[in-house]
């Protein structure tokens, strides 16, 4: 791969937010370059080895609810051999059993790929037994399950890839049309990891484009509508904070995003739609220097947060009506809302702006405060690895 | 990448057409594994090493007619970094010199990924001379200038691969918005390449999909008119011959294809849509056995063809309409009609399926016959070398 090395970074406390890199090669070729030691060159070319030596330490999390199943393979072959992936249904299970047909695929897929994977139910009493044992209690809801939510899920793969090992997770939907995406992101993860000097570090993909069908013809759309209101949003925080106006966040609602695991088992995490938004708004408060800090050991260390251009459009499933959109620009505006680090001002523009698109009623104090949940850190793995058989959850043996 | 070994294959002389090959991962991981050189396993990885090894010896072709250039960028971003690219361009001079504006794109696109390329217009002068010099007049038009047509430069395009020495050529259209498609595309060439018994080879690949926009949303159809009723015939005319009734062809009309350059030089050609047709029809008549050959070395060493389905959609700009269909069909089918191969039978289904669908009159006697080109092998290469100017056409320095 051959990337372009970010122009400039902005700083907020031990946070480095890096600007968006550009893709210029997909595969950058295997020999090494003497033209690329030169130091005034600026694009880097990230060698097979570097990738390959990523991948291998990364889990590529796939959550899924009742996608269609030809897509979901698509997305396995995509994702490079030496990851693994860990698939979190929260498909149906009846009338129509969708998980058991998915895990039919997914086991027959593999055997031939000789890939390995794992994959749970995220309402299954086994997946819940975990976080009990490990003494997590807030993720599981009064029935003793994990709760729903795709953030839910989310957090439950985190402590999956964790107990694998791994020392990278990236998220990656199911509903991508273009396996060459999928390979793409994974890829940008990777590159993104290989420029890291501090173990706790973020990746970040930025869409290259979004094709839309307008009058049956199509339009490659730069930015969603909820990114670009979440942008400007996050980057007004840290302008606000900073004192210099900012555009450097392009990525506020990046789903497809990586983090190293020293980092994600640092952070804080919220419900539904704000999840993504929230990790920005997470490091900000943890690791800005603003507020005090619970994780002085990060704070030395630095955080380093990569923004990636991906190359390829992002072609997925689009049945999702507005509706949806306006739930996620509440829960990715309320997480700035709600933190303490966001001055009144700022929370009168985006009270306005919930108004203005009548995302939240003209009555409505404040935008609802999502669920959150405290960092992982505090869990005991040692405890949850006991409770857990590998065997009945993927194609490899029990270790 | 992890490719599925093909089921079978058909044999015709000395030609072994193999059945459709499915990808199972575009990456297949850099480690050796050992679970693969068990012999009863049907799908087989195909390493990094391999691949890169004969992407050093690649050609890939791109032919561009008045494209839109962000298109181009993408199809160059998606080539692998180890193969060169060589961009053959019939795009306007004027009003708009649309050349210019490509050159000036791909020179400076290459200088930042440090991409060596080499472009050529193939109505350029310096493009003429090179089959003046070489003996082969037959390109060449009554203006002294290389013909137009696509066809005309690929074949061009395979002297100037020739002339730059490299083994394998492969051909990739510039309207592609997948750059992760492109570089799937020219990894299942080297995949299909690496499995060759022979110096004889080629590989074709089937489009996974091709999506439609119909009623604003999109339906991913299998395989377009045209490919149906070129594949259909051109299966006919090889059961006709074995006895056997076959349908392992389902690439007849493959635009993504690529070759060795020992086969390249061997094959005539055909002008105009038939040309990739006519790659079958003309190993089926060169080295089938049936009628006289011209290359005993070929018979004797024998001529492979992988067809390898890609796991992308393949979605490209379609902006042409259904004439374009129209004259694709007839080309294909011209070529099987005027084959000496072909039985009177087939000639008549063949005229059949013309009229029947309005391609050509009723009152025709038979399909337009396409203008042909002699086997490359009789050119001089040596003396075409001497002319050509490789700095003035690329980013290298003459050697």
């Amino acid at each position: 791969m051959r990337i372009e090395l970010p122009v400039n970074a902005e700083r907020f406390g031990s946070n480095l937010f890096y600007a968006v890199q550009k893709v210029f090669e997909l595969d950058g070729g295997i020999d090494t370059d003497d033209a690329f030691s030169n130091p005034f060159h600026v694009v880097r070319k990230i060698s097979a080895e570097e990738l390959f030596a990523i991948e291998r330490d990364m889990a590529v999390i796939i959550p899924i609810k009742d996608e269609r199943l030809r897509l979901l393979e698509g997305v396995l072959c995509g994702i490079p051999h030496a990851c693994f992936p860990i698939i979190l249904s929260n498909s149906q299970r009846e009338p129509i059993d969708r998980y058991r047909m998915e895990q039919a695929m997914v086991d027959n897929f593999c055997r031939f790929a000789k890939k390995k994977y794992a994959m749970f139910h995220q309402r299954s009493a086994d997946l819940a037994e975990v976080f009990k044992k490990g003494g997590y209690h807030d993720l599981l809801g009064e029935d003793g399950l994990v709760r729903n939510g795709k953030a839910e899920g989310m957090i439950a793969a985190i402590v999956l890839a964790r107990l694998l090992g791994k020392k990278y997770i990236g998220f990656i939907d199911a509903d991508n049309f273009f396996p060459g995406s999928v390979l793409e992101y994974v890829r940008l993860f990777s590159a993104g990891f290989s420029q890291a000097k501090t173990e706790y570090s973020m990746v970040r993909v930025q869409w290259h484009s979004k094709p839309k069908i307008i009058d049956s013809e199509l339009f490659f759309a730069r930015l969603g509508r909820v990114t670009r209101i979440t942008n400007q949003f996050v980057n007004q925080l840290l302008s606000l904070h900073t004192g210099f106006e900012s555009d450097i966040i392009l990525t506020g609602n990046a789903g497809e995003h990586a983090m190293s695991m020293d980092l994600a088992l640092a952070l804080d995490y919220s419900s539904g739609f704000s999840v993504e938004t929230n990790h920005f708004v997470n490091m900000l408060e943890k690791f800005g220097g603003v507020l005090p800090t619970t994780h002085p050991e990060v704070m030395r260390n630095g955080v380093e947060v990569f923004q990636m251009q991906s190359r390829n459009p992002h072609f997925h499933e689009a049945t999702k009506g507005d509706d949806h959109l306006k739930e996620m620009i509440e829960g990715s505006l309320s997480v700035l809302y709600h933190s303490p680090l966001c001055p009144e001002t700022l929370k009168k523009e985006i009270l306005h702006e919930l108004k203005r698109h009548k995302i939240i009623s003209a009555s409505k104090k404040e935008p609802t405060n999502p669920r959150r949940y405290p960092s992982l850190s505090k869990m005991n793995f040692e405890k949850a690895a006991k409770v857990l058989d590998w065997e009945k959850h993927s194609n490899m043996p029990n270790v």
